[in-house]
């Protein structure tokens, strides 16, 4: 039996209660902390350093730390375990200014929680470094340089399905005389063939580095890999400056109908160099000892990066171009890395289901599970699927970007001046600001608070309607709309507030994700109830009041013991597959066992998605909670 | 039991006996006379036409003859089989004249005795077209396109190895789309592995054809040939522009080491281009529907074609950099072709033996024969192939280009006004010219026959020396030479005359080339007699005089039955290898079967090489048949 303990973190106050073994990281990010930190967890940027003040906490030693620190009781959150009730201080440098969103997307990497995604895979690079010591060409043994090569490769591998390209074979002879036989031969794997894709001369075995890459619609999360260690060297994200085009995916498949798939492909290929540059900057790397980039992201993103024509994909019956396309060679679409190095897309499930959310299943293990598991990606479009170790099903609702802080008159990305929480102080509603300072706008979270908040103290009814008259801050000179902070308090003189037009995007946002797991549980004869585990992936999860996010009804209400933060399994998804043979196996497995389940069929979603449009939903016995939290609002 | 007949041609006469059922083309060439052929023997050119005076003939109908033509009895030789003692009128203008090497290169190609490789292959081109009927998308059948593709080609082929690049599956949605579903898919094949090369809407499959190339020393002949019917549509030859370099293999690989290899393979990939120009020029086929070159020749050829370092395979221990390089693309080393075309260059067995021998030993069958058999390849480099199905043995000897017409004073390569044969008529020298008209020098067949018939009239003795005194002809001012031609009788006002130096070299060649066929025959406690098939290939073979060959002690003296002339062997195992991949299977048998013999680790190399330093040979007892030619000689 797990203990659990509790966790109270300071200056300003914040407790949860967490099992023994949980990171100081994790328990922050419970705790709805944003952490300054850069690597994700994997205890190398340093930059997650609080102070326990009391209780007994586990951990690995660190040579981040001085002697001085050390005495002081600091340590890196990311790399201390909880094993005691805990007062932890953390410092002001250690909370999230201004490179929030970096910071943020790589710190969603290591938020999964304990208990997901454990099996041991097998460790087979997508791209591979060999030694091989030759035995030099005599005239009793003067094979041709390619086929010595190929000889030793055979019989390590135990395959004779070994390709080479004429750049390789070209270079063969010269590098087997300058490393004198001893040659290090660069293997890249796809299925049941393997090629060579470089013979570079004398041991240069350590020298191999890949990066695991998350095209999201809205930031891209880049992760450099040392394929030796299998350490995280180095994280970096940077917004998808396909933004120009429109912040949802559509709205970038029309442009390039109209332009072209180079315009949005150049985009992001841009944004993907940029951070592969800034990573290799941070470590002992050149991008010549990139072999791999292994990237996932929705079918529209991987159509976009690989340069494929999207216009089916939207249309009926929504084709993509390939949903599984071989490992390519990643010069072909610009991506600046060894110039024979690979680049894998992570396979799809559907035009709108795509290898993010493969990822995400492989991650979190939901493929083997022995009960009902449902992952939701919250994002533009929520992707939800069911099942468990026998089946899978999976559909996408478009929800459209207001829970991503879009669509709203004064929404905003999570980056800094982004009211991130909102929260009832007694009377009080108060808020927090990403970065401290004066709020410039309202960012996703901020916005399901404040709605759960307006709900609570009755400013909105359960259709979403603003109650003027009751509550001063509702207004309705110029728009009805509740204002949050006057104009006199933020960043630009604009007031910020919800308009009754954005509650509305919202709650159709929120209606539409619910409907869809709604209509997934109904088709398999299934109740919310059946959901043994409920895992909330995306980067939104990470920063989400999961109460609020219930409280709503974005959420299946379920016990909280059910209810899992899984970050970013996308990128932890991709990773497995950049270093397992195993795992890029099993991802072909999970998209021919996933059926995907186009809501467009449905006849009953439109009457699912109406009866949702309500806070938390027409059928307020699937939200016990949610009655229960009504009733105490109204008592006090 | 196979009757044999005799053809007796006019207007010059030449008489032979041939087994019945032999082609008039094919008992011409054994005749030695040179014909007009352009397709090497496949009915298309029409440019073979004889009169059959009188005997019976059998043959397939063509459309190329007219009806007048037909009642004067003229036939085309390639398709009009001897049946019966024929009397046959060769029209002059069916005898070669200005187009020489082109046509009689080509013509080499069919010269094929019956008798050999007679197996049936299965039909599988490098390059195949399928043309597919897909099922229309629906959102009951909404695959991505690229599956929806694979799915049927992996029915068809029973393999799940298919590939495809960046481009095609760029291409895919719009062709399927354009072809209403119905596509024409062309798949590469690469061993156990299949590629999409092209996505074509509608039915092309008619549209394909592959250039099948023998890259000579001196000479490149290309055949086009249709996949779908397997017929030859037109040939060309050129000459290999690499002899700017020089004339032997050797010195074009050291410029390749001083200028890079990029120097050679230009011209070469020029020279391919020309005569793929020219091919397509004459049929009705566009560049873009070859979707294949499959290419033989010496392992430095291919090498230089494919811009692979030379260096190595001159210096022991004789490394080459790929023996056996996988099929790549056409446009990767300047091809013109279909842009996704493939090369493929037949597998070598050494350094020194390359693949125009693997392809020669497949076009002949000697790796399935019973009796032993012995294929020698007569070039600047004499490749010798002995065994039989259970074993085989490869070596190379360095002749240099004197049996070519180089490396002889008045040498010339077997082109319009080359003196290409040389016979007593009497006590009379008489000759032949290449086109006729005034000579300009001595080709390799009319140095091996000036130099036997200079045996035989004792102006030269068994060591070679010219004998002066007793010949007028043999002359001493100015140098000793054997006068030929009077500088009043040239083309050029310049005597053709051999020189002391000049038969040195042809011996020293011969005797290279015997020398090596010794050894493998020692190597293996095996005697001349042992041999049951002699063949000679190579453009060489197609035209020297076999008895005269032997009496100078070139070939090995056996009774003429066991003697064949298979021609360019080369390019006939290239086309099987193109057409079938049982046939490209066989060749990496073929290669891993054959021991290729270094004559450089022969200790007794050297002896025999001084021993067959005469004329015919030291040991007179091994030429039989030059004992009683000498005998008559001197009789007569």
């Amino acid at each position: 039996m797990a203990s659990s303990y509790q966790v109270a973190f300071s200056p300003i106050y914040k407790a949860v209660t967490v099992p023994a073994g949980t990171t100081l990281l994790e328990a922050a990010g419970k705790a709805g902390i944003t952490i300054d930190s850069v690597c994700g967890g994997d205890g190398i940027c340093g930059r997650c350093k609080m102070i326990v003040v009391d209780g007994a906490v586990g951990g690995r030693p660190t040579t981040l730390l001085s002697r001085e620190e050390i005495r002081r009781g600091v340590v890196l959150a990311c790399q201390t375990t909880v094993e005691g009730d805990l007062r932890v201080e953390i410092p002001a440098e250690t909370r999230a200014k201004d490179k929030v969103i970096i910071d943020a997307d790589a710190r969603r990497f290591r938020a999964v929680h304990p208990g997901v995604q454990k099996r041991h895979f097998d460790r087979s690079a997508i791209a591979e470094k060999v030694l091989l010591h030759l035995d030099k060409p005599s005239l009793a043994n003067n094979l041709d340089d390619c086929r010595r090569v190929r000889d030793r490769l055979e019989k390590l591998t135990g395959t004779d399905s070994i390709q080479a390209g004429l750049k390789v074979i070209r270079k063969i002879p010269e590098a087997l005389r300058a490393g004198d036989f001893t040659v290090t031969v660069t293997l890249g794997h796809r299925r049941a063939v393997a090629e060579i894709m470089d013979v570079q001369p004398g041991d240069t075995a350590g020298r191999n580095a890949m990066a695991v890459i998350d095209v999201g619609t809205s930031t891209i999360v880049a992760h450099l890999v040392d394929v030796g260690t299998t350490e995280t060297l180095a994280a970096e994200a940077c917004f998808n400056s396909q933004s120009t085009y429109g912040r949802e995916v559509t709205a970038r498949m029309i442009a390039a109908e109209k332009r072209g798939p180079e315009a949005l492909q150049r985009l992001l290929v841009e944004d993907i160099n940029r951070l592969l540059s800034a990573l290799v900057a941070r470590c002992e790397v050149n991008l010549g000892d990139i072999t791999a980039v292994v990237c996932a992201g929705n079918t529209a993103m991987m159509h976009f990066l690989l340069g494929l024509p999207t216009r089916n994909i939207r249309r009926s019956p929504y084709v993509a171009a390939s949903l599984e396309p071989p490992p390519l060679r990643a010069a072909e679409v610009g991506i600046k890395i060894n110039p024979r190095g690979l680049l894998l897309a992570i396979p799809g499930i559907g035009g709108w289901v795509g290898g993010d959310l493969t990822a995400g299943i492989l991650a979190t293990g939901l493929y083997e599970m022995d009960g009902l598991g449902m992952l939701i990606d919250i994002g533009t479009n929520g992707e939800i699927i069911l099942g468990n170790k026998e089946w899978m099903m999976a559909c996408s609702a478009s929800a459209g970007p207001a829970l991503e802080g879009a669509g709203v008159a004064c929404g905003m990305m999570a980056q800094q001046g982004a009211i991130e929480k909102v929260f009832l102080d007694g009377d009080e509603i108060r808020h927090e600001v990403i970065g401290g300072g004066k709020p410039d706008g309202l960012c996703g979270s901020g916005i399901i608070d404040l709605l759960a908040v307006l709900l609570d103290v009755g400013a909105i009814d359960r259709a979403g309607r603003l109650q003027g008259g009751r509550d001063p801050r509702v207004r309705t000179d110029g728009g009805k709309r509740f204002v949050l902070v006057d104009r006199e308090e933020t960043l630009t003189g604009r007031e910020i507030s919800l308009r009754q037009e954005d509650i509305d995007n919202v709650v159709t946002a929120k209606a539409a994700i619910f409907a869809a797991a709604r209509i997934l549980l109904d088709r398999l004869d299934l109740g919310i109830s059946d959901i043994d585990r409920l895992m909330i992936a995306g980067g939104f999860g990470s920063y989400v009041n999961l109460d609020n996010a219930v409280a709503i009804g974005l959420l299946p209400d379920l016990p909280a013991e059910r209810i899992t933060y899984v970050g970013n399994t996308s990128i932890w998804g991709t990773k497995l597959a950049a270093f397992s043979g195993e795992a890029r196996e099993l991802l072909r497995q999970i998209i021919q066992g996933t059926t995907y389940y186009d809501l467009m069929g449905a006849e009953d979603y439109v009457e699912q998605f109406r009866q949702a449009m309500f806070l938390p939903h027409t059928n307020i016995e699937w939200f016990p909670s949610a009655r229960r939290r009504s009733g105490a609002e109204r008592k006090a």
